[in-house]
This record gives C-alpha cells, sequence and structure tokens, in this order.
C-alpha cells in the first residue's frame, strides 16, 4: 500500500469515528517530512459546541502544539473531504507543504470550489493539492450519515 | 459614543494588550442581541503555537463555549482589522448577525478582498458586513507594530 494511502486511511478510520459520535463524518491526519504520523482528528462541531472544530483545524492545532511551532513546513495534511474556506485558509497559515483529499465537496469546498482560497495573491502559502484520494470511501460515508439523519426518528443535523 | 464604537473601543483594548505581548495587534470582542459583550480576544498565535489563534476565531470559541452552542444568531462581531478568509468563514458558520471591522486588509483580507468569502453560494451565512470602524486607530497600531519589528535589533516577525 503507498503511504500516501496508509495515511487517507487513519483519516477514514477517524472519519467513521466521527459518525459514531453523531458528527459529521470528516477525519485528518498530519504526517510529518518522513511520513510518521504526528496528529489526528475528527470532526467535534457538535461535541465542543465549537464551530471551528473541524478535523483538519484540530489536527493542525495538535501538530502545532507538539511542534511548539505556529508552522508545518514540509508535513502533509491528509483529509477525506475537501477543506472548507476555514480550513483551507488555515492549512496554508501552517505551511502545510501537500494536501491530500478524498471527496470533492461542491457545497462547502474551499479548495477547488467556492472561495477557491490558494488561488488568490492575500493566500501567502498554497500547498500541493493532490484530490480524489480514496474518495468513494469517504463519499460511501458522508451519504450513509445524511441518510441516517434524514430517516423518521432520527437525530437529525 | 454608539454602543458600536464603545464596542470597537473594547477590541481596540484587546489589539493593544495583543501588542504588549508580541502578537500582530488584532482584537475582536462578540456582542449578544442586546448589545452586551459575551466574549473579547487578542491574537495569540505566537503565545499559543497555533496558526489558528486569531482574535476572531478565540472570541467565536469562547463565545459558543459559553452559550453552549456552535450557533450565535442575533450576536454581533466587532474586530479591529478586516477578517481574513479563515475567520470569515467561521464568523459565517457561526452564524453571526453583524460584523464590523476597523481597518482594510488588501494583504491578507479575505472580506473585502481575495477570497470574499461572503460573495459565494457555497457561503451558506453571510453577516451584514460594516466597515471602516475607528479604522484610523487600528491603522496605527499595526503600523506601529510592523515599524518596530522592522528597527534593527527587534524581535522582528
Amino acid at each position: 500500500m503507498s503511504p500516501f494511502r496508509s495515511q487517507m486511511d487513519a483519516a477514514l478510520a477517524e472519519a467513521r469515528a466521527a459518525a459514531a459520535r453523531g458528527e459529521v463524518p470528516v477525519g485528518a491526519v498530519i504526517a510529518d517530512p518522513q511520513g510518521r504520523i504526528v496528529a489526528r482528528a475528527g470532526n467535534r462541531t457538535r461535541e465542543f459546541h465549537d464551530p471551528t472544530a473541524h478535523a483538519e483545524i484540530l489536527a493542525l492545532r495538535a501538530a502545532c502544539a507538539a511542534a511548539r511551532s505556529e508552522r508545518l513546513p514540509g508535513h502533509s495534511l491528509h483529509v477525506t473531504l475537501e477543506p472548507c474556506p476555514m480550513c483551507a485558509a488555515a492549512i496554508g497559515f501552517a505551511r502545510i507543504a501537500r494536501l491530500y483529499y478524498g471527496a470533492a465537496d461542491a457545497k462547502s469546498g474551499g479548495v477547488a470550489h467556492g472561495a477557491r482560497i490558494y488561488a488568490h495573491p492575500q493566500c501567502h502559502h498554497a500547498p500541493e493539492v493532490y484530490d480524489g484520494i480514496a474518495a468513494t470511501a469517504a463519499e460511501d460515508l458522508m451519504r450513509a450519515f445524511f441518510a441516517a439523519a434524514r430517516r423518521p426518528g432520527a437525530r437529525g443535523g
């Protein structure tokens, strides 16, 4: 298995754990320049009552705290869903070198859609972007989660 | 004094406190629908080793934690500088009703510049935006901070 795929598998495990907690199933991991995972997180916006507690933000905060640095040069971030504009901008601030994501998000994404954060001169650092990594698995997780949320008697979103 | 100006004065006080800590001088406060300040914060990215620790994000996290809610309908956010794309998106996620900001930020802003977060259909909620509130005071703070950072022997940025 390629190392990129194994890191995305770890992100998918975080997404599944988020779904089990009733959160939108998105997971992220950060790997250091040697490919070792240094932070992993799933979405916890509901649990934390925190609209910024997306998987990518939690992983960035954990990795930066561990490194005692605002910046993570040479690191890669692997996330199951196209980052939203908030997360895409944070990934740039942290100087992440490579961004790998799974499913495209035409509705809320901010990399290939909408605000296209890395396409403006106001973006001081843009990572290399690789999309579609294990996209089907990530899409299936999202679809199952939202189908369950729509069922009568479900907690809803 | 108008209540909006008094809230911006509180944000300016947070920006001055940030400068005194060696942080880029940006401050933010959040007021509830009655105009009472429920959270206040200054930039702490260096102190926290956290690239997401902008004044707006810290104020949003504090206000949401206090309200035990991801959303702050009817609330206003007052910040000394045009929010970056990360903060502008987070302000939308929190359903902030009104955004008041001071100085424009052509270099890093994401409201009136660059990504223009609220101008895309992928933005599910856009606040009413009021710019230029106490802009001169906010600009003076930024200018003094970066002039000091450039002086020989200064710690730099």
